[in-house]
């Protein structure tokens, strides 16, 4: 056994660190291959940034949500926890709001001016297309990786965007999904994910193909797991130092030390610049948990007697100058109730973090009341997770890549160092910082360890 | 006193967390004000970034060490301290290397080819007159703000600089002041640098202009501060939470709890985000400590019998191409013996710090006899710090702000957070990051003190 193991408290195979979609899809998938497991996660409770409440009486999710097109790896994996599907209503008209009003149309850029959504799908067929030539296995091999990393999505959008709608509709759009601002991000970073994810459309919900969403909240994902793992999995243990050598690793808690053959992490990105490793991580490998800031999120959920704005409206907006930037309908099924969620993103999920909940609450039930009518503001009940505000995470969203990371420190990203394995969403091929993602790092990291355990 | 301190070891007026020069500077002004303070830093010397080590029988700096042009702040304490400043000599001619080998000229600029001369002349006197608009108080507020922080230097030096050789210049120019690559800057932040530098050939000692040093090593700043303020700084006590409420707050370390009624946070600015504080940080300020990357230095220093390269050179070097991007020589005065201090940053900075040291030894000599001959692979004694590798430091240099921070939570720079108050370099006005802004910073955050002693 390995000389860093001496005093430790107790031993296993492999700790995972983290019990996000990421953490419990390695330590599930090599418990299945009878390797011994233990998982610590700093947090009450399992399931890192899915989270799922009941308010008034019906189950929402106020963290990570949608389960896009194209993500196998979460959709198998829902299939084998016996975790049904709900698909996202998309009947009626989307709204877009644009400070002057909303706009009705079958999606958000279906109601732009014309000369609008002729530049908006010029320039995103461009961007599509420029995707094709990012390999997803290593972005910074792209052709123009360099130049494209040198820059911000904001100065590309500047450039291919001459119209102030499109400009508009497209920075909200990116700012619903990265939960960034188009000048936080590296315009390679943005390319990549937009291959990894299948098109930009695709990538920003802006296609309109309806989404579904877990039954009974995403977090029973993350619960079921656990109960599967039961006895290896333990929460309100914050994982403070690894040390590591050939041998082995030992990781401490406050309350313990557990001596182990390998480590897969799979905290949010940044809380990996607060690990005491031992020795160090690699420059790289520590820079780009120190750069990548992630995006920032606040989802805000109302609930109402009846879904008021059926049939006409599919309750889908997106909002470009107020601060909810995307509402959609998640009611229950039966369609007895009526559930609104909204999200606010980057600057302004930062920006209402800081305000009291209640503040929250009148300001989103007014912006409802806004594309909705007066009844919206005659909510039943409401609730919401500000994701800056909540420890250990990160803010929510996948790590944003601002410019220069990809090119010079990217190729570290999935790399092991020495017996310390890398498991966060952000560090998937497809869907990277998405559900699907955190499920496909998760299997490659239990899948790269299953080869070493063999070997070593 | 405080619902927070129910349980502290110990009390006091005001913690100050971290011992570098800012924060040492704000507990020695306390203390002169009768303030009582308890200073706790994680590593086991005071200094920070400063380090002063003895090599081959000669002191050398392998952190900060220059003493730059207007640095008043600076300037004043160490005479406070009594200690003497050594002028750096700057006889000789500097060299610039470009690949091809060595230019000769008084300056690295004045050996460039006459387009690329006037070429990067321009450029500058734009950046230096543009500067001039951005308010040392609020860049934020700066005309332009957004756009220029939408905007990667890099994206601005592509515009600006139309020669090849400009643009090398610039960049080793760039890097070698703030540790970053100009894709990691936003364009507004190296405008507010340079003016709070006073332009950008001071910024970056392109002028030419002699620096000066401290005589016995700059760790004697740091040195002198906590023996003035013996027994009241403990080293080996990194902090791991921070609780705080309208009357005090509680400061954790791993073997003890403080209570106090003020906090003032010295850390490098990213360890801000390990710190638990209770409650949470409002969005934006915990958004600066998560974004802004800190740039990354190895200094080398290389020692030989005798200072062969003078009287012709000066030992300046500026080396656009290799890994070694400057060069200084800092011999003792009495001119018996040299030593030449080479500097790595960014991106060349985080591949070396992956290297051991003999591997930088053998690479640093080689890239000396490129410069100054052979004879320069003869040297006496070596020694390096590779900045990336050092815990609590987050890379040396100070923190550098990628694109869209600055207008975007940049307020929140300065801004105390109930009773915890903000004084590492990077939140000084003038020379920020450089040690003179941690002199100001730690000042700054003392007066702000002394004023809510009084009141509260």
């Amino acid at each position: 056994m390995s000389d860093v193991d001496a005093a430790a408290d107790r031993e296993t195979d492999v700790v995972v660190v983290g019990a996000g979609l990421a953490g419990l899809t390695a330590a599930r998938w090599l418990d299945g291959r009878d390797v011994d497991v233990r998982v610590l996660d700093a947090r009450p409770q399992v399931g890192g940034r899915l989270r799922s409440r009941e308010v008034d009486g019906v189950v929402v999710d106020l963290g990570t949500q949608w389960v896009g097109p194209g993500q196998r790896h979460l959709r198998r994996l829902a299939a084998d926890l016996g975790c049904e599907q709900v698909r996202q209503r998309a009947e009626g008209d989307a709204l877009r709001y644009d400070g002057n009003g909303t706009h009705r149309g079958k999606t958000a850029i279906d109601s732009l001016p014309l000369p609008a959504r002729l530049n908006l799908g010029a320039a995103v067929r461009l961007l599509d297309r420029r995707s094709g030539e990012v390999p997803l296995e290593a972005p910074h091999r792209a052709p123009d990786a360099t130049a494209w990393d040198e820059t911000t999505l904001a100065t590309w959008r500047d450039g291919a965007l001459r119209t102030r709608r499109a400009r508009a509709l497209f920075d909200a759009a990116v700012r619903s999904s990265f939960g960034s601002e188009p000048a936080d991000l590296s315009y390679l970073s943005v390319l990549f994910a937009v291959r990894a994810a299948g098109g930009f459309e695709r990538l920003t919900g802006l296609d309109g193909r309806p989404r579904t969403r877990i039954a009974g909240g995403v977090q029973t994902l993350a619960d079921r797991m656990a109960a599967d793992l039961s006895g290896r999995v333990h929460t309100d243990s914050p994982v403070r130092a690894i040390a590591h050598d050939e041998d082995g690793v030992v990781v401490r808690t406050d309350d313990e030390s557990v001596a182990a053959r390998h480590v897969v992490v799979a905290t949010a990105a940044s809380r990996v610049a607060c690990l005491d490793f031992d020795p160090h991580l690699p420059a790289r490998r520590a820079a780009l948990s120190r750069r990548p800031p992630h995006g920032a999120v606040v989802t805000c959920v109302a609930t109402y007697e009846v879904p008021f704005w059926r049939p006409d409206l599919s309750g889908d907006v997106l909002d470009e100058e107020g601060p909810v930037c995307r509402t959609r309908d998640v009611s229950p099924l039966d369609g007895e109730r009526g559930v609104l969620v909204g999200q606010l993103f980057g600057n302004a999920a930062r920006r209402w973090s800081e305000r009291t909940r209640s503040e929250r609450r009148s300001m989103v039930l007014d912006r409802f009341a806004e594309y909705f009518g007066d009844r919206a503001v005659e909510a039943t009940g409401y609730t919401d997770v500000a994701w800056p505000n909540v420890p250990w995470s990160g803010g929510c969203c996948g790590a944003a890549f601002p410019p220069g990371i990809l090119t010079t420190v990217g190729e570290a990203l999935r790399e092991p160092v020495g017996r310390v394995h890398w498991a966060g969403a952000e560090t998937a091929t497809r869907w990277p910082g998405h559900m699907d993602g955190g499920v496909q790092a998760g299997k490659r990291a239990a899948a790269e360890l299953v080869g070493r355990l063999r070997t070593d």
